[in-house]
């Protein structure tokens, strides 16, 4: 089981997230690519961040809206939003060649992740985008009970998946993530370390319900913009090494 | 002599130049990546154009400035500069690379164009970026008395150059462009032709005094921007292939 | 019957619209407020225009999206929508007290127009920002069969409504805009004359079934992006001259 | 002597500074209105902090580069400035006349303060934009030796001035702050506090050769970005309280 988090989060003068000390707990990071966040400068210095760390590199594109950091769900229109998509994989990867540590995959971002999940249409339009690119990426998608039929579609695009699943979300019977607008949505630490290494070790998790749902995926997200946060990741990564 | 033109400088809803016309017409596309003109959509419909037409393409950064077409000055800091314009080379080359039809140079825009050839400073920034891409590019300078110094600076970054010249332009007896301002800046029609024909033909122009002056260009500046500039370039691409 | 258009829809070095041609033309002028058009520089030119020609001036906010023209919907908290709104409004009228000729109402633009016509939630949001505006500001709404119900809608946030129709596209026999995508959404020059004649005689519309169908407008939408769309303003503005 | 400063400068889901801890500190609010920073709600939010917290406020304008937080110049046209000036005042403005607080004066922010401080045709732009504007305010430059200069301008623009002095940057003999480029340039927070006094009591600064010089200004520039900032402010509050 990789780890994985967003970084690259900062835009000019402002600030986001505590990359420096998240980055060497990870295997996997997911770099703004100008869409939500991330300046050229801001893009660069994380490629430079992940590559003298060892972390694989994935692109993190977005809708384009800076003001609402990616979050508000947009209608564009397929070819809008696959030359976008596009376009956004291409600035990070030239800069990530550039720094010769070329990217591996692409996680959407926010309202383009959460669109690409709950419609066909936005999930195709990611999808051949991503198999437009002219090197290999993986796609990665929210591990679900719907992975394989995921699997079948992106086959039809000649696409390779990866799937994640969370620490510290809460999952509803369904395998879906419980809306963030419920009390019990994130689990405190102790419980997202659990859930961390159940699903690490039993490809399982326990619903609100109490159930034992399996969940079959390859990486873990995480997230390192506070201190909390960060600490969660270090057990997380130290419970794995050991 | 090749002729070069920029194309590619719509936004979203607004059109600008008459690229489909223009382009069946000319060597190489400068095409506007983002900074001050380019859509994600409309940087791949040009690359598609320019594709079917087998012209030539190159990246047009700009200081990012939409509002201001890149037309106005700004002081980034060196490792900004050389950043956002690998940000944009990339972007463009990615989608060209896509279309299968990669780059294969570089113009700068606008404010940044003049500023690369007034400031040694801006120059130096410009050819580390174009010099830092993952793929060899040319950068396309102005042709003037300095040709020589500009050679030697970007032999020292391993960087491969190309001088344009331009048909409609004034020429001082020192080799630079008359300033806009002045009312003899701009040739009329057969004045530019002749310039064409005689930069072409004997690499000189006949400047604002009336002397001969020697230009060694790569490359013709043309415009696409209303009929009569389209007419104007026909004129020469006639001429040219006489 | 007064008539209206958008004006002010440049940007920079990008000119969209016949503006000087067509604001002599009219009794209203929505103007872009920076939100899908309307740079700064703009706007001021625009409301100097207006004035000049002494025609009323309404703000036409959008979603924050140049890149889409406002066309596609975004989904904004409604805190966020009505910041927004409050801003774009508030930033031209500015200009307009400034210039010396104040707005006097407010029409949404685009997928923001659209959204409000369709949904009661971004409808409150829209009216909710217009009546907290610190001068009395009319809102302008499509009119439908629905009229009344935004005109209670409207009272209780003590905001009076303007209503518009179009002359130039088909109306259902629910007094709704036939869709775009039908053959039929735009009407020929003969006919879009003759609905204007009879929306502003005989307040009623022939629907695309042949039925007459009563539409109370205070305002008729016109176009002037082109000499056609143009020329059909002037005969329109000449028949309710006569 | 008043105590002023920049608030209201996140953007979207970035977060700058600590404004609700430094509100009640102050006097005069320099508030951000979207060209280097503060989106709508923000905006919005910051005017409401200000209101509760019975202080002024003044619009922050800036060159329109939120990339660059608008640090660097950029080179615009004098009317193109003046729109985008009197754009940023009216859209905050009109918020703060939403709110029940109108602005009462206009700090021009980062490169545009500098280059005002710099230019006399800047400065000219400046005073024109602010003179034009539709409600009288107040414009607040840096105290310098050329304090009476800028008077007589101001005044052929009928234009009020306000002057400003900072407690924690070093002085040169000529009255000008010591380039952050210096080791001294800024002062530790002691040294800080007492250059607020002799400048509150004695309207004087000891320079960075240990001269005094008179430095006459009516407010003084503090900064909240982080705690230890914020405790000086407190300590100045006191001192100037007792």
């Amino acid at each position: 089981m990789l780890l994985n988090a967003d970084l690259g989060e900062s835009y000019g003068a402002w600030t986001m997230g505590m990359d420096a000390q998240l980055m060497p707990l990870l295997d996997q990071a997911n770099i703004a690519c100008g869409g939500h966040a991330g300046d050229p400068l801001t893009m660069h210095r994380t490629l430079e961040l992940a590559k003298s760390a060892g972390v694989q590199v994935g692109a993190h594109p977005s809708y384009p809206d800076l003001q609402g950091f990616g979050r508000r769900s947009m209608q564009l229109a397929a070819d809008e939003l696959e030359a976008q998509i596009l376009f956004q994989i291409s600035a990070l990867d030239g800069l990530a060649q550039c720094a010769g540590h070329p990217l591996s995959y692409v996680k959407p971002h926010g309202a383009l992740y959460n669109d690409m999940m709950a419609s066909a249409e936005i999930r195709a339009s990611v999808m051949r985008a991503v198999a437009h690119y002219h090197q290999p990426l993986k796609l990665m998608l929210l591990a679900t009970a719907e992975q394989e039929m995921h699997r079948i579609e992106a086959e039809s695009y000649g696409l390779e998946l990866l799937f994640e699943a969370f620490a510290d979300r809460a999952y509803t019977d369904e395998g879906k993530l419980v809306s963030r607008s419920r009390a019990h949505a994130i689990h405190p630490e102790e419980k997202a370390l659990e859930q961390a290494l159940l699903l690490a070790q039993d490809k399982v998790v326990i619903t609100e319900s109490g159930r034992r749902l399996a969940v079959h995926a390859d990486t873990l997200c995480v997230h390192g913009d506070n201190p909390a946060a960060l600490a969660l990741v270090q057990r997380i990564r130290e419970a794995f090494n050991t």
